[in-house]
């Protein structure tokens, strides 16, 4: 049936191949529906039970419409509806009501959060010439929503602080602390300087944070052609890419120190909630921060003087890269009305017939930066079509064992508020209760994209076995296969790519709503989405348009079904497994090897700081450098000592027999009847035993001792964070007491598997 | 005295050194001078005579002149003097009038050759806007010999066959043979097309070459920006990179099949030479090519349709890279004068006092495209200086042991016509008497480039460990082994290099006047220069002035000096040696690592094959493409056999016993007495047995089975060529007999190691 539904992909979206290939992928298609429902298992699921669940899916499938994510997205992108504005208030009211007609309790929950807007936004260059940045994204005759000039926000940064400075010009590459090593050695100092950073290398509130810890007065973000723009392709509206006035609005709010409203840290920002002073948040930068086009860009790096940039700082702008200071002098003066506003959380929920208590989180903001096509409403779109089918299948019969929960999220754009403050406001309740938080973001055209807590991989590769490819009609499992093998730097990952029969997920980091779920109350959580063939530079720009996203992400919504089939049964899998799909083994063989990983990178620091420091010791570095230019040596380092990680490698020891035990008992015995309330809820907490009260060295918010955000990479994933940062920081007593922290939580871990396995044992 | 008389350059160089760094360099070089002379030793010299060659050494330092370089440069570089012009007639005349004053028998020695000069040159787009390229480098007010107009040859490709067509451009990257996999991938074909080439990874001629094996009808080459322009640096005037109009002219002789005048293929080109057709000759390409500057590019790249180019093909100009082929089609219409010219080689002899018939061979050549301040002025002019150094040694009373003879070379620009003809004529009297070929051609400011026979490595290293470099004040040794620490890509590289007494040399591939010493005759040869920090865009353009070389590239001539001591110490070492200086065990490490190098090749490309043909049964290649744009699947390769390796191995093994031996022998007895003469003699004609009279698979010229220039890269050297190159083509029986010429080969060169030994033991 799967594979009869999906031949039609083959005719409507193949034109491009010959048809001796149509004729392989159609041989390939049938070669894989050979293999029947009766042969595949699913984990969770019994030998009764899953045919039953099978069945499920293939009419859950059958509900899903691609004109309703179509109709959905013209009318949900169809207007600029930021955080705060009329319009998402309306839009999140219009979701609401929809999940109403759907058969749902929904409701709005709102919060009242800090939300910083424009008033004065002045950058213009005062020497050596004078130059007036424009500031503004031009209204296209081929989009026709990027003319509602008056509801968009303009280009600016959420949470850069009020400001006005006039200062010499510093280009610092990516400017992550790498590119400051590099400026040191140029001899080159930011303090008191303005500086300008490209978009990439890191998430954009590292720029300005690094900047700031620098010395620097004021950071500009620009999106340079090479990372974002012509370099990649053809430019909109010719292309998808982003145009030389494109510019990447965006939050600089600390995302790596705490997401959420600033004002109310930890708790829900209700109307009633204590709030602090902005002047006492620990994550606000200080330092004025705008982005702004290559148009604008221009004219500063090309009157930059200075040292030419090192070969790796360059883009592709046609100049030769100076990093200055000067003689370029900038003027940035920026004012913000300082806001609280509303924030509108869509919440809908059904209530599990079995086990009410037990609740599946799916969600998806529904705030955008301007009008959001792709980012969130084609995600959002499909989280809603995917509630539709659940809900045409409670009419046909069919009742959820679990409870299943959708959510809108508002406010993400700025700082994943709206999730931030529902999880901080519900915590304890959300602790007890949720068995899995379900999140995607955007979506487009190509290949599974997964992160997530390792205890759901297994889930989420059998997930990727079940849902066929729109466009080759070969499992997305092995289409990401193939992407993977294609990809992979070395012949020997290519092999093992190729002959593995599961996929590995990521790890997450931070940028989406699964952050709160997952690093501050400990809840396994998995991202989801499909691109790849989607290519552009629309992001948090006005051409994040429906316009654009039909010629250029995902035209005819093949993957939105295809993301809503891949979530549809995540959400219905959780919902409905006897045994709850947790695999310790996976997140076991994982966490080893980040260990590993640990260990190794210490081990490679030993042995290059040693060489390194030979190199100064024996001034060889400015030996090897131009007298004729400025080069400034760096300090050596000092050893690098043994850490002792006997603690950590014991609970991983430790770890690795009770998931192999739990593997093997619940094998054996796949339903533990009566013990199962009790079993579940050892599965679904589990995660828990990873958090720390005390969180992380300098970021208490963030607890998860397993999985953060890098303080100095941002959306990038860290695993093992206090560990790797201490080691990376050269902070070895840090490092030492993170092992120790580490080895106890993993300890305690194994403990839940144990019980989880007494109850099996116990049967 | 070394150290005094080097200490100056700390006070005139160091401008932007901290006192401190100051401090701390004069004490390094306090340090390093207290290395007496008493404590080093030079290969091929007794304890007797070191203390003397030493002495002469400092002697012929003390006559270097740098206002001499800078004087002849002037007047060397004052007015274009291409191969064939009355300019390069007399300036040949003057060096020889030179050499006479200093007392050398000098004369100059004229060849025939054919040299084709542009009559018509068009370059145009005809669709879908019209562009007439400029083809011309603007004269700049900053440059007073760049307005020289009438005495310049224009920008062309000397040996472009006459031809006028008109087709589609594609875009093929740098266009080596990987591009051309890449486009196939993408379904691109160039037959009957015109495709348009970077400038880089590969030498120019490689270009046309693989554009004609393809089926492409004509060819154009740009210099890219990112590799050659704004992105390297500022531009010409203000810096010294290319401008948007500069463009390189240079020879697209089929280099690595044959060198030298394409008529008189192994013979010298007299006026009575009989001579071949221009249809017969196999190193003449059969499609018309041109280069240009990336203004001319620009409006052709702006216009291509067709895909996105590959990322890795991009360059840096402010488009998007598409690869066409069309809407652009070009017109290109060549016409040259295919004239025979006189080829003026200055030759010059000092005749040994003692050994005449044993003969040490300098050479730089003396043609420019244009005035060629650095390429070849600032090498020709050091050769010079050393001549008249020595000059001033006889007149002071020493004589050479061994015959010293300095080459000027005529047509080295157009395909080492000056030097391969030469070669061609004398050929078998050069085999009997040459001991050592020691060329150079520009250079500039920086670090010592070495690159040659490795049975010459060691005598490099203990020349680099005496002298000292100009700015730092530490052997130019230690400088470059900073240089090579600091930019080695890893930690064991790294630390391999500071722990070695010496510096290894590179092998030699094609690109300059060693070519046919080495890869025709089997002659030992090594290449000199400094560089490295005299980066420009002037190669091969009118910019490559006595203005531009003063303000960029070695202002003072203080490498002009270092190199007229590194060279000078070569050719002194050689002349006055006992026993010649070549190391046999450097030479058996090399080849060692060269043979384990192509097996581990064979071995890699097993392990990947076998990946690869996997990923295209499998169909992963073309599912992790996107099926909205062409994707062309490679054929499966088929499995990579084992290759017998043996005959190799035991060579190789032979190799090192006979070279340990003889090392341990010649250490005993550094001085052979009556034995001398025949001793000397197998040392320096050993190399000889690398050469096969049959020479390389398709390219008979080419003799010397250890080093050559690729057959797809140009200048880039293939070790082990027949092997490699038979490896690399997946021609398993080539590579199969190649193996066993090489080690028959091998085997040969040790038995004459072996009689060398022997020598040493009858004394």
């Amino acid at each position: 049936m799967i594979c009869t539904l999906h031949l039609r992909y083959i005719h409507t979206h193949s034109k491009s191949l010959t048809s001796t290939m149509r004729n392989y992928l159609i041989i390939l298609a049938l070669l894989i529906s050979s293999q029947t429902f009766s042969q595949k298992a699913i984990q969770g699921f019994t030998e009764e039970t899953v045919m039953k669940e099978f069945t499920l899916e293939e009419k859950f499938d059958s509900y899903l419409k691609a004109e309703n994510l179509d109709q959905w997205m013209k009318y949900l992108s169809g207007h600029p509806h930021h955080l705060g504005s009329a319009m998402g208030k309306q839009y999140a009211e219009w979701i609401r009501d929809q999940f109403k007609s759907w058969g749902y309790d929904a409701t709005i929950e709102t919060y009242k959060v800090l939300f910083p807007t424009p008033k004065v936004r002045i950058l213009e260059m005062t020497a050596p010439t004078k130059y007036t940045a424009r500031l503004a994204e031009p209204s296209l005759k081929e989009d026709a929503t990027s003319g509602q000039t008056r509801e968009q926000l303009p280009v600016y940064h959420g949470f850069s602080p009020d400001g006005d400075v006039t200062a010499e010009l510093v280009f610092v590459g990516y400017g992550v602390p790498a590119d400051y090593d590099e400026l040191d050695k140029l001899g080159i100092d930011v303090k008191g300087k303005i500086v300008i950073a490209k978009y990439g290398g890191s998430w954009r509130g590292i720029k300005p944070k690094v900047a700031q810890e620098k010395g620097a007065i004021g950071c500009i973000i620009y999106s340079d052609p090479k990372d974002d723009g012509y370099f990649q392709g053809d430019v909109y509206p010719k292309g998808a890419y982003r145009s030389s006035l494109g510019a990447q609005r965006g939050s600089v709010l600390d995302l790596p120190v705490r997401p959420g409203d600033p004002l109310t840290p930890n708790i829900g920002a209700t109307k009633e909630a204590k709030r602090i002073e902005r002047a006492q948040a620990d994550n606000l930068i200080n330092i004025p921060v705008i982005p702004i086009g290559y148009e604008d860009a221009l004219p500063l790096l090309s009157a930059l003087g200075g040292p030419v940039a090192p070969a790796y700082m360059r883009g592709a702008l046609p100049l030769t890269y100076h990093v200055g200071p000067g003689p370029v002098r900038v003027h940035l003066k920026l004012e913000f009305n300082w806001n609280l506003v509303d924030c509108h959380n869509v919440i809908a929920r059904l209530t599990g017939s079995e086990l009410p208590d037990e609740w599946v989180v799916r969600g998806n903001h529904h705030d955008a930066w301007v009008n959001g096509a792709t980012d969130p409403v084609s995600g959002i779109v499909v989280l809603m079509e995917e509630a539709r089918a659940v809900g045409e299948l409670v009419k046909s019969g069919w009742k959820p064992k679990r409870t299943i929960i959708y959510c809108g999220w508002d406010g993400e754009e700025p700082g994943l508020i709206g999730s931030t403050e529902w999880v901080e406001q519900y915590a304890e309740e959300l602790q007890q209760k949720v068995v899995a938080y379900i999140n995607s973001d955007g979506n487009g055209r190509g290949f599974l994209y997964a992160e997530g807590s390792h205890t759901l991989e297994q889930m989420v590769s059998d997930i990727a076995r079940d849902v066929i490819d729109p466009q080759t009609n070969v499992s997305v499992l092995e289409r990401k296969k193939s992407a993977l093998a294609a990809h992979a730097s070395d012949v020997k990952t290519k092999k093992e790519i190729l002959n593995a029969p599961s996929i590995s997920i990521d790890a997450l980091g931070s940028g989406s709503d699964y952050s709160p779920f997952i690093q501050h109350l400990g809840i396994p959580a998995i991202n989801i989405s499909y691109g790849g063939e989607d290519g552009g530079g629309e992001y948090h720009s006005i051409y994040d348009s429906y316009a654009l996203y039909k010629r250029f992400k995902d035209p005819k919504f093949d993957y939105g079904i295809a993301l809503a089939k891949t979530a549809g049964r995540a959400t219905l899998r959780l919902v409905n497994a006897t045994v709850l799909p947790f695999d310790f083994t996976s997140f076991s063989k994982t966490v080893n090897g980040y260990v590993s990983e640990v260990s190794t990178l210490l081990e490679n620091m030993r042995t290059s700081t040693e060489v390194e420091d030979q190199m100064i010791q024996e001034n060889r570095y400015q030996l090897a450098s131009d007298p004729t230019k400025t080069f400034v040596q760096s300090q050596a380092k000092g050893p690098v000592p043994f850490l002792n990680f006997s603690e950590l490698l014991n609970a991983v020891a430790t770890l690795e027999k009770s998931s192999d035990n739990y593997a093997a008992l619940i094998k054996a015995n796949p339903n533990p009847g009566s013990n199962l309330a009790p079993l579940n809820k050892l599965l679904f907490t589990a995660e828990q035993n990873l958090i720390v009260d005390a969180g992380l060295p300098r970021r208490p918010w963030f607890k998860h001792t397993i999985y953060a955000p890098g303080y100095y990479t941002g959306y990038g994933v860290k695993t093992l964070p206090g560990i790797r940062e201490g080691i990376e920081e050269r902070n070895w007593n840090e490092a030492q007491q993170q092992i120790e922290i580490v080895a106890k939580n993993i300890v305690q871990y194994s403990k839940q598997i144990d019980k989880a396995a007494a109850l099996l044992k116990l049967k």
